[in-house]
């Protein structure tokens, strides 16, 4: 009886409800199933004056168009959907998904609608798809996506296409019958947290755009909707910059590892079709010794050794403090690179600023001595200096967490503080009044846990150990620590990628399906009380959600034995 | 002045030596170069009776003239071999590798030398590269490779591959010159274990075969010499065998989720051209819940709940003991098995064997009481009637270590033994006179450190934990706890990666460059006193590895930052 029970409850649980990923915030279904028509498209419907959301809303439906031709996920149970040919076979045909946009207003590009601040980008929408037309009307079945901006249409494209799940047709195995189950069905969505990130380190590691691009697909289908890109860091300067044609020329690994203006276009233009705004970070001043390639006389203690008391890693190199020609050369930098991004925000990171370094260093010395300053002080105005550039550019200024709880710094109140080292810091930077990007290593680093790798640490761990399981990420509590007058400083979170041990080879497997844990508690997050998010019943979904992934061409690593992704719960400890 | 005691200590250590990958044991190089002519080429120079020996080379000097084309590899130094350009192009040119034979014995193909027993298997070869002809020699210049087996011919191709670099052409970035440093040079090597294998698991996540003909070619390329098969486990059973086509039928995870006849000789076909043998793994009688899609009633306890009462893993189900026609199928699949296979090894595996799993089993609860007889007496006979069949049919029998620590099995003498729980069980096992495969999880489990598979464990950590870095394989010593006496015992040692969250999507980047590390080890191993071998000095060589891996289409994850890989020494914790 209790085995009985069991798997009762496991039909219950698992296999009535729709596997999508992240989870909308409303969901009713039922229990039936449409098929669609040979010739099922996707249809915006523009009104008059909606000429302008139709192009724009093109590469999106394009691509939902592909994957709805070429997904071909069959079901995830023991007969991957057999027991339900009959049904699925008797269905009713859907012709259609039609696209609507409830707005009179006039048309306001992807791309413009990702660069507004946060609290006017609107990403929500509404999907339903019917079970069978009603018996007076004449018109074909079809389902409908509406939404108040074409973001949220993007969205809800997004969720569409996990609806879809194919059968091979008998007979002919090589085609296969597409279907929808649980209809009718109705979904009324929209994300808990606006910032909603991926974070890959191209400094350390250099990654081909094609890289970025499928990354950026694949964080689209899980409504990720920031790529923060930490592009340049103390090992390489892979950006091309237009000012600056020198830091690219002589910073990069090589002339083929190289962001040009046309290739960082391509990412946010790429981007932008998905709904995920491009946040660049040029991190300062620390971490920029590959600056001193082309401009050797800005940086202090550039490769001194023994490089651990000088920096983080190797090599040793921060941007000179108290120095008017360093700073300009800084805000030109990220003015340049504010105009290729098109996020609100910008990083101007200031993370690990090293103290030996300058106090060794004679130009850093001798500008305290001058102007009788304390480090902080020089620090405080380059950080001033730089976040001053960011406003003038448009953008609002993001920062890692020392700024203002190692460094004390000033910043604006509109600026923007990332919790990298640990999530106990969250509520010191909160009662501080700023707004918060969880970042936080221990639940979100995806490079964690690989070993050491500095060259001789035989038995070295990695600094962040243990690995950060996708289960570890999905218990995060975004309102950690924070008093409820608190809750509003969030913005939501990020899953990261740092290359000193990730590359093109491992890129996807490092970071999926895990960093889907990070889109789905940043998604549905306010709207879960801690405690209340079931891995139990969060792995049948991510199964699902990883399976789907792999038929897109991404090397989404398994969270299970195949055996297991069929039986949900069968592998839970028991 | 200490910084440059450092440049110059890393200039002699690092610089000069020919990044090889196993280290060869014997290598006497210069600091000259050759260039690699256009039509340079290699050539198996037949001598009488011969001809068969060319045949069967064919495949392996094919591999070798297509990494000499495409490979493309440039110096990991900071200039990329720039400063060398006068040196390369002034150099001699080298047209051809003559490839010899020192045997005038009848040639025995590369298949039936990887079925001979360890103590005939010849890997041995010499390799000379010189950097100018003799000035009275009108021929072109040639370089050597001799040994006394094919197999050893094999060996010296791939390490001939690693002398060779590419400088870019100027004013042709498309072309290349090919070239070899430090001419001339000598290599007289041989492995020092004659076992040196790479572990996969298909049952818990199927893999198609052209991910294990990749995973051959990278073996080969570090030497590795036997494929551990593990291909049918509790969760799927891939392999379809002729005498028991339903076993794959009902017990793979789905028809294109099985490895038929033509394809399984696919593999030792493509195995044995690049001199590695195939090892068929079939486990038993743990591990063979599979077994019960087609033959419910061999099972004991299938599917029994909770599973972790039953078995290590789901699901639960064990073959039966005490049943004479259950110990004849075994033996029959055996059977079938071995005539597949082409090491003169092959496991019966043994491991985890429940016994609770089988004192609930009526039917195994009767036979012990019918025969008055203990768990492991029934047990032995099994496993007893399992190694006669191997035996019977031309091969020795492996298991794992709980067959001889555990149940105390009195196995034939020649049987080998996988120690796999913790490298502290190897002296048990040498105690009792077995030879011994090193396997231990706590240096060569490649899936360790990922995190809970288990659905239900928000903090949980793989058993294995840490994540096993190719340091700490690589500071493996192969005669750990051993007496001097007993050292003859050790066969050699393996990397294994179990699939529970393994998958072709993680196949390269869980497995490389790590596996290369033990490679490494049980090449060089016997030669090598324990604590000897430098990480340092060996990093160096392992990056140029793993650049060369990918440039080959393998997804080996990177080891450090790119800027570490071309600064030899500079990111060592100083």
């Amino acid at each position: 009886m209790r085995r009985h029970l069991h798997l009762l409850y496991s039909f219950l649980c698992f296999s009535v409800a729709a596997a999508l990923w992240p989870k909308p915030q409303s969901l009713h279904q039922s229990v039936g199933f449409v098929r669609l028509a040979d010739s099922f498209d996707l249809a915006f419907t523009a009104d008059k004056g909606q000429q302008a959301a139709a192009r724009d809303l093109e590469p999106a439906i394009s691509r939902a168009r592909r994957h709805l031709a070429a997904d071909g996920l069959q079901r995830l149970t023991v007969d991957r959907g057999e027991s339900q040919r009959d049904a699925v076979e008797a269905a009713s045909v859907l012709c259609r998904l039609d696209l609507r946009l409830n707005s009179t207003e006039p048309y306001t590009t992807l791309a413009s609608q990702l660069g507004r601040p946060y609290e006017h980008m609107d990403e929500s929408y509404t999907l339903e798809v019917p079970d069978s037309g009603n018996s007076d009307d004449p018109l074909p079945l079809a389902a409908k996506l509406s939404a108040n901006t074409s973001l949220g249409l993007v969205r809800g494209l997004d969720t569409f296409a996990q609806l879809v799940y194919a059968l091979p047709q008998l007979g002919a195995a090589s085609e296969s019958t597409r279907y929808i189950p649980h209809v009718p069905l109705r979904i009324v969505d929209r994300p808990a947290f606006p910032h909603r990130a991926f974070m890959l380190d191209t400094s350390r590691n250099f990654y081909p755009v094609s890289d970025i691009l499928r990354t950026l697909d694949t964080m689209a289908s899980v409504k990720l909707n920031v790529f923060h890109w930490h592009i340049v860091d103390s090992q390489s300067w892979p950006l091309d910059l237009p000012t600056f044609p020198d830091l690219a020329q002589l910073g990069s690994y090589s002339r083929d590892e190289v962001y040009r203006l046309e290739a960082v276009k391509q990412v946010v233009d790429h981007a932008a079709s998905l709904g995920i705004a491009v946040l660049l970070e040029i991190d300062m001043p620390g971490h920029t010794a590959a600056v001193a390639a082309a401009y050797p006389n800005f940086v202090a203690c550039l490769d001194a050794r023994p490089w651990s008391t000088y920096a983080a890693e190797p090599p040793a190199g921060q941007l000179r403090l108290g120095d008017p020609d360093i700073l300009a050369f800084s805000q030109r930098v990220l003015a340049d690179a504010a105009k290729m991004s098109s996020s609100s925000l910008m990083s101007t990171g200031g993370d690990e600023v090293n103290e030996r370094c300058y106090l060794d260093d004679p130009y850093t010395a001798a500008a305290m001595a001058a102007r009788n300053a304390t480090l902080d002080e020089l620090l405080a105005d380059f950080v001033s200096g730089l976040h001053s550039s960011v406003r003038a550019n448009g953008k609002t200024p993001v920062v890692w967490e020392e700024a203002v709880l190692n460094h004390d710094l000033a910043l604006g109140k509109d600026a923007v503080v990332t919790v990298w080292i640990n999530s106990s810091n969250v509520r010191a930077v909160a009662d501080k009044g700023y707004r918060i990007v969880h970042a936080a290593s221990d639940f979100f680093y995806l490079d964690c846990g690989a070993g050491a790798w500095l060259g001789n640490m035989p038995n070295g761990t990695s600094w962040c150990d243990p690995f950060k399981s996708w289960q570890k990420s999905y218990s995060f509590d975004p309102y950690l620590d924070l008093d409820v007058e608190q809750r509003h400083l969030v913005l939501g979170g990020e899953a990261l990628v740092w290359s000193e041990q990730a590359s093109p080879e491992n890129l996807d497997s490092i970071s999926w399906p895990r960093a889907a844990a990070a889109a789905e508690v940043f998604w549905t997050g306010g709207a879960v009380a801690p405690g209340e998010r079931s891995i139990g019943e969060a792995l049948a979904r991510l199964h699902d959600w990883r399976y789907r992934a792999v038929c897109r061409g991404v090397r989404a690593t398994a969270l299970q034995p195949h055996w297991c992704a069929l039986r949900p719960g069968s592998c839970d400890l028991e």
